[in-house]
């Protein structure tokens, strides 16, 4: 571009939309490059990896000046020729290494060499994620062995890796070292190199090498839950998804939630080596069953991103959690971390690397600091809250002024534990309730029945399953219900007197149920189960009413619930419920697993793993425990919807029963004198 | 200094040199850091290291304009006191972190805590060498956890180590990461940290941590030879060579000398392993002895410097040598080397890192790297000859403006080998010879016996020993008096015709060997034997010929002669056989191990690490086996001294026989000729 004029044609890439003029002859890849548009290429320009394809648009474009035609590129030549002949090159797609600049022109970037759909989450600001992977395979002929330059075959290689692609100062994996001689002469000289350029260190590394063109290198991105291991296995050279699969935390057998996990290592001398190993063996697994689907070799697979909660991170990581499960919940390590897989026995590529996005605080793992690059509430100008929901509630709140982030206890109801009839999501459990507010009949839906329960047919396929329990989100749907029709109060107390009214409603030694499913078995919602949720619910809304009091806000923009809570979860009823503050409910949004998706994003383009170790730095970290107020918002909190806050947006779409005051702290004997005056 | 007036007082450090203005009450510690005075501190001037001692220098300095007295530093305080009683501080010295300057001082560093006096090896240049090793130990108080700001405890380490000692983008070992919460646990929040600065990253890393204060850190310097394995163990805070110790190399089972160690990896599938294996045993080994001697514990060896031959060099590293066993002779790696030792399974601490000298050609290794780092000809503007003779002789010339380096194959007979009674320099074999120029009587000495032959005695000593063969340096000097004597010819022709005079001389077929020992065995000097001594020495002369030519010089300055034969060898007989070119005998030295020198140099001073990386890069590499001129200067020097010099300094020292014509190639029956004539 420094030699540029006027007068030379102009250049459009889309769809960056930068642009530039350079002189006729140009090649369309140097051209990028001089622009900072990523175009692939591992052969160097030698046009036989067709890696940098582009195509030509054609027409007047107006708005940029520009008009654009196949005539203003060169004619198709003898290596574009070669390179259709052998591998096939698609309809009016050229190699942009070949192709010469003739005349103005608007250049097309196609998707799939730019960034993976999946991965491009436009965010509020319209920000288009590039793709830019720690890892680049790059070609070159390495100069023969002469006894008048007695360079060592290394340092020949790294000489042309300089000449040819700029890679100055480069270091190598040791393992490579001895293998780099036979290398060299089976590619007969010419070889491709794995260059990481996302070292923990500030110079580029060869991690990989191979005779001949190597032409495809690949990562994975995982987040490991307490319950269940999500991965992705994509194309570094292309962005593509080629696998995606979940295993469950083989952890479980050592305890069901965190806690129960943390104490197993307090109470076993090898707990924590036991659980380290069963985590490390999954993700192994885990790697086989995605490589399988991708049909891909692991050892292709030369980068990788974990997030995890600060527990799994630490187990994960060999690090004993047991400071995580008491005051002051020190972590062990916050920042992010770089490893070679080998070095916790990821069986992958031998000179693969690991990076584990940082954790925000003793609660807020690395799988929040995911979601918060995947979901970028400090890329935009809105008030975001964004929530994962499990054991722990984590909760950040902000924009581009200012981010927060706390954790609050919700405890395990949520995800069905400590619920009468609570199961995990699974087939024959009831995932959404409806009840009819004059009969107080319910009608439900059944994992694996495609039927709703007042549905002809609906029995005949349920007997097929078995209806066995109720998971997260109907646990939610039914309580709501419940409120909205008025079968509890707004302290959360079941109407006994209501007993009269209907069969649905059962006497239970001094207190009442509601009856949902009358089979084998029973399936109730009990007081207790009641009592269970208001109190995930009051901490989850506490902590964000927290948040928000940090924030000065009595009302947030957009609401992302992440996780798989949060992709069942009608967020009509978690607002009617009093779990997430008022706010438009087409601005309520499940995200489902943001955590993997910031992993992603970190796996394929290095500038996000700068752009979240800062973010993370600059987030305010609340807890809980250390502010006086949070009590008092939690008990503030245990009413439904809430105590203390209006809900005009959930007016809209749904009718509240009329609000009542209730005691501080709701409990049942004040409940029920309420209940028999109203009776 | 910055706030240095005129009349703050002036403090002058030795034996350094270094001098400024500082004021009053600038404790001497931080004197020393501002001028860059090397002063070792491991507990951050907490006065319970005591590695920053130092002594004032009372008296008049006039050269200096310093009059330094003890009442110009702060009297001893608490923390001095404290020091003293709980680990004895020894007359006159002070810890200068906490004694601070009061006026004008002469301030002695002393020599321990310098540098060590074997590697302080005052080059021709008179250049100290500064002690600046690789690793630092560095002890902090780390802040506890703290809800309020949940950093993970390796994050509040790296925030103290930058706060108190400055290390900026600290990372760490990850072997570490699981250990850190004990450690600084059971430290109480104080530890020690091994900070390594000369990691192949640009950025420092934490590779050892400790609880409380750790005072003492090791490295061993190891040259791994063909025959022999030296090594030594040195305190990296102290500089004190704590234990030095060799071993034979293991692979000697595998093959005698280099050559037959490679065809023993072409010949069989897992020879290089063998091999590898074997040599990493044995300095495994070497290292439990070192550390025996030192009463050192290998876990608390924090860094090793290595240097070899090629072929051992790449054995070691578990590299294929076969390459190196034919032209053009390629090295898989020829620059300089970082390992975690751990990666070549070297059993020390396991943080410790691993440098291994850069190679200067396929035939000069890391171990010429290391001699010339140790004689330093480029940092000096002699002309000098560095020669390390062994299967390969490798030689280095140059001065500080140029240095050239080639090797040149010498073969084994200097090493005892192919001589029919050779053997290797150990008790029983003979080392020194003279003979009578008069009688042809010889008298020798011999290896485990403390007189010479002639001395009475000497056979009772030496039947108790047994006398066995002839090691290196005795055949330099028997066919050197052979020479001198006229027992041979400038040809190298035993003279039959003497043998009328003496007994010595016997027939043997149609050639001639001189008797040096009468008993059981009979050493007998052959003309074989004389013809490979020939061989070998015209090579190396040959070899050294060529480097002089390239410099254009027909004299050298001083002539270094590197290990175990340099060691044994006599100058004045190297000279009389025509291994070496003219010069005063004065400056010819035996420097014994130099290559293990510079290994440690580079162990105790990093910045020797690039200078011999930048020195190794600029020199010339002499291939003799491309210079078409190579072979007219072997045929030339197969003469005795050599038919091209005059070597006047040697007629100053010795009666050199008249000189004859001798015909190129000196063949045996020409020489027969001219002895029939004489006779």
């Amino acid at each position: 571009m420094t030699d540029a004029f006027e007068k030379d044609p102009l250049v459009l890439f889309m769809p960056s939309g930068k642009r530039g003029r350079f002189p006729v002859g140009t090649p369309v890849l140097e051209a990028a490059r001089q622009l900072g548009v990523y175009v692939e290429s591992v052969c160097g320009g030698r046009a036989t990896c067709g890696r940098c394809q582009v195509e030509v648009q054609e027409g007047n474009f107006a708005k940029h000046g520009i008009t654009s035609s196949n005539d203003h590129i060169s004619p198709v030549g003898p290596k574009e020729e070669r390179y259709d002949r052998v591998r096939g090159l698609p309809e009016g797609r050229r190699l942009s290494c070949s192709a010469t600049i003739q005349g103005d022109l608007v250049i097309d970037v196609p998707q799939d060499t730019v960034v993976n759909a999946q991965v491009v989450r436009k965010a509020a600001s319209d920000r288009v994620i590039e793709r830019n992977a720690a890892v680049q395979l790059c070609y070159v002929e390495v100069e023969q062995p002469d006894m008048h330059k007695p360079l060592g075959d290394l340092d020949r290689l790294k000489a042309v890796l300089e000449k040819d692609w700029g890679w100055k100062d480069l270091l190598i994996a040791p393992h490579l070292i001895p293998q780099i001689q036979s290398i060299l002469r089976k590619g007969e000289w010419g070889v491709t190199a794995a260059i990481h350029r996302d070292m923990d260190s500030s110079r580029p590394f060869i991690v990989g090498l191979w005779p001949g063109l190597k032409n495809e290198a690949y990562g994975i991105a995982c987040d490991i839950g307490s319950t269940t291991i999500a991965m992705h296995l994509v194309s570094l050279l292309s962005g593509r998804i080629v696998g995606s699969s979940g295993a469950s935390n083989p952890q479980i057998r050592f305890g069901e939630d965190l806690m129960s996990r943390v104490s197993y290592v307090m109470m076993n001398p090898d707990g924590r080596e036991a659980m380290t190993k069963a985590v490390r063996e999954a993700v192994n697994g885990l790697i086989g069953k995605v490589c399988e689907e991708g049909g891909v070799d692991r050892h292709d697979i030369l980068d990788s991103v974990f997030v995890a909660n600060p527990i799994m991170h630490h187990l994960f990581l060999g690090i004993d959690p047991t400071e995580l499960g008491q005051a002051p919940f020190a972590l062990a390590v916050s920042g992010a971390l770089q490893y070679w897989a080998y070095d916790v026995e990821i069986d992958v590529n031998r000179g693969a690397r690991l990076y584990m996005l940082p954790c925000i605080a003793g609660h807020v793992g690395a799988d929040a600091a995911g979601a918060t690059l995947s979901e970028g509430p400090y890329r935009q100008d809105k008030m975001m809250l964004l929530v994962d929901v499990g054991t722990n509630a984590e909760i950040v709140l902000g924009n581009s002024q200012r981010v927060v982030a706390a954790s609050s206890p919700t405890g395990p109801a949520f995800e069905g534990a400590e619920i009468s009839c609570g199961q995990r999501a699974a087939p024959g459990a009831i995932e959404r309730v409806r009840i009819d507010p004059v009969t107080l009949e319910p009608k439900y839906r059944v994992i694996g029945v495609d039927k709703w329960s007042d549905e002809e047919g609906f029995e005949e396929d349920a007997a097929k399953i078995g209806v066995t329990g109720i998971c997260g989100s109907a646990i939610i749907e039914v309580v709501a219900e419940m409120y909205l029709s008025g079968v509890i109060s707004e302290d959360g107390v079941v109407d006994g007197a209501m007993a009269e009214k209907s069969h649905r409603i059962i006497a239970n030694g001094r207190t009442f149920s509601y009856l949902l499913r009358d089979g084998e078995p029973k399936i109730t919602v009990t007081q207790n189960d009641i009592r269970a949720i208001q109190l995930a619910k009051a901490a989850l809304y506490a902590g964000i009413k927290l948040l928000m009091e940090k924030q000065a806000v009595d009302k947030v923009d957009t609401i992302r619930f992440a996780g798989a809570f949060g992709s069942f979860i009608d967020p009509k009823y978690a607002m009617v419920l009093g779990l997430i503050p008022d706010c438009e409910l087409a601005e309520v949004k499940a995200v489902g697993n943001a955590a993997g998706t910031g992993a992603l994003m970190a796996l394929l383009n290095r500038d996000h793993r700068r752009e979240i170790e800062a973010t993370v730095k600059k987030i305010e970290k609340i807890e809980t425990a250390l502010e006086p107020h949070f009590q008092q918002l939690f008990i503030d909190a245990m009413a439904m919807p809430n105590k203390v806050d209006p809900f005009p947006e959930l007016a809209k779409v749904v009718t509240l029963p009329e609000r009542k005051v209730i005691t501080a702290g709701g409990d049942e004997g004040g409940g029920r004198r309420r209940r028999r005056e109203r009776g």
